[in-house]
């Protein structure tokens, strides 16, 4: 091809793309979000950082965005979907590992008496992870967890886990990576958990999940090919300061926008906002017991152990300009299957 | 504008592009290899993994490649860059730590004495590392890194560290990119310190440096502003198992291609090789004494302890089927600045 005709073809093409993608942009791009603070702060932020010529604007390279996932792109009551899975593989555990039958708190989650179960403790819960989510290969996870997330059902909506998430939400990772946002995980969930149907649930893939993690193990089967093993090792706790620590760690950068629900959000959010230029923290409120669950405690809504959003918490978001989405006002629907 | 005349502008857009694209593939995407079995692998590779009806496809969002970074992507001797940096922290260290002046390791990094120095015992340089690659804020390090890079040079090539890279890689890394695959750094070294130079020296974002890692810890200044703090404390020790392990940790899927160059990549060129399908792994031998350095000591070549290849990987290499390039056989020219 002679370089003049090259040139022109490019300069054409692009011209013509451009032009594509300016008549999808003109479109909403947030269609179940309410007109409201939320949603133009959403707007307002993309347009700020990519404006080529703005003051807040962000190199490509540099566009991250923060989303924890349990109660912020997903449900997380009555219980967070991987502790359900970890109660439910304590039966196949059994089957493997006999000597724990009659030892708690594994003998209560084999009696299926649910009021015994739902008075475990921190420590019984956290015995019950390690042992569901260590001691096997991470192909072997791998299969057993995209097994289950394929077939459990939440008891409530009688659905996949995966459908359950927040069709907002869901708009808000299109809209952010349609303008060149790399759109993340950051959750207090194991990573190796969420990796499993994070691509196929969000378009997010493996590598933009950031969750707590424990260490692996490299090692030979007995034909010499080499594996990793789970270990019962925690290596990153990612809640809470473990959040900040964690993008440190897995991304190096800090986000221009950060998403969360809960306490266990708090510095994230804080270390979003905390640095220069435009920054947009948003924060979810459980406020709509019709469609989803009521939980705070803020603002006078039920206390909960799962996903504690304090009063203290909301009194910060409205110090420091984090906005808070009401779940009742400023989401059309909640779920994707609504739309259908 | 009407949904026929977006489709048609869309399908005239990529054509055109494709073309354009297809044009410039058609150039030799090596041009610093010597035609020759190391150069074929690689294109063998990538035209077996994206040909879309090929038995050998990889998905594009599955197509990942990891390079080690010392000795595989630029200049490792006579000694790491990041240890030279270490050292010559030593000094602003003490300023800062006036009680460690008379104490070893650093009375002797203090001395100046070269003889003395390259005598410190691996215990002693891990101490100097620990000193001074934390107990700063991230930030801080990240600065003060930075200004190091820019202006340190090599004794031997007068020249800023980041232009001692090695142009064939180069290629390799823009090829590879070019035709899908997001590369990764996977390096023995500082996560932290390869991050400041990675994008501008290699194009690869901090999100795409897997590196041995320390903890860092969230906290806030006496403004209330947070602010993440290194500490002393090991995560992730990126060599030997600990690369797959890393791999699996920050990327969460099999590489399909690692490049390496020593004994600490051989469990990440063992990992990548053993997954299904098709599979490249190279291996760097610095046989080039003249243009660069020689060292093994694989094939008779001067032993080191620095990026140490022995005569067992060596082996295990010709065994399983991993490419070892040869510097002097199959390379042109080494660094980018001989092309100019």
């Amino acid at each position: 091809m002679k370089p003049n005709l090259k040139v022109s073809l490019v300069r054409f093409a692009a011209f013509a793309l451009g032009f594509v993608v300016t008549g999808v942009r003109a479109q909403d791009p947030l269609p179940s979000w309410n007109d409201g603070g939320a949603k133009q702060s959403i707007v307002d932020f993309v347009k700020a950082t990519t404006e080529t010529d703005g003051a807040k604007f962000v190199a490509p390279e540099e566009r991250i965005a923060t989303f924890d996932q349990d109660g912020t792109l997903w449900v997380e009551h009555p219980m967070y979907t991987q502790v359900v899975y970890c109660l439910e593989r304590v039966p196949a555990l059994v089957k493997t590992r006999p000597e724990i039958k009659n030892k708690e708190p594994f003998k209560t989650v084999l009696s299926g008496n649910r009021e015994a179960m739902a008075k475990l403790s921190q420590d019984d819960l956290m015995k019950i992870l390690a042992a569901t989510l260590s001691g096997m290969s991470v192909d072997d996870f791998n299969a057993e967890a995209k097994k289950w997330i394929a077939e459990a059902k939440d008891p409530r909506w009688k659905r996949p886990y995966t459908e359950l998430t927040y069709q907002p939400m869901q708009e808000v990772l299109q809209y952010l990576r349609d303008n060149g946002y790399k759109t993340y995980i950051v959750t207090g969930g194991g990573q190796d958990f969420v990796r499993v149907y994070a691509e196929q649930t969000y378009g997010i893939p493996p590598e933009q999940v950031v969750g707590t993690a424990g260490g692996t193990k490299y090692g030979y089967d007995k034909n010499g090919k080499p594996f990793l093993t789970k270990e019962p090792k925690l290596l990153l706790n990612d809640n809470n300061a473990g959040k900040p620590e964690g993008i440190h760690m897995m991304i190096g950068r800090r986000p221009s926008a950060a998403f969360g629900n809960s306490t266990g959000d708090k510095q994230m959010l804080e270390y979003t906002k905390a640095g220069d230029g435009a920054r947009l923290a948003m924060i979810v409120l459980h406020d709509d017991a019709a469609r989803e669950y009521a939980y705070g405690p803020a603002q006078g809504l039920p206390d909960t152990k799962v996903g504690t959003f304090t009063q203290a918490l909301y009194d910060e978001a409205k110090k420091n300009g984090w906005t808070v989405i009401s779940m009742k006002n400023d989401w059309k629907v909640i779920f994707p299957f609504e739309s259908k």
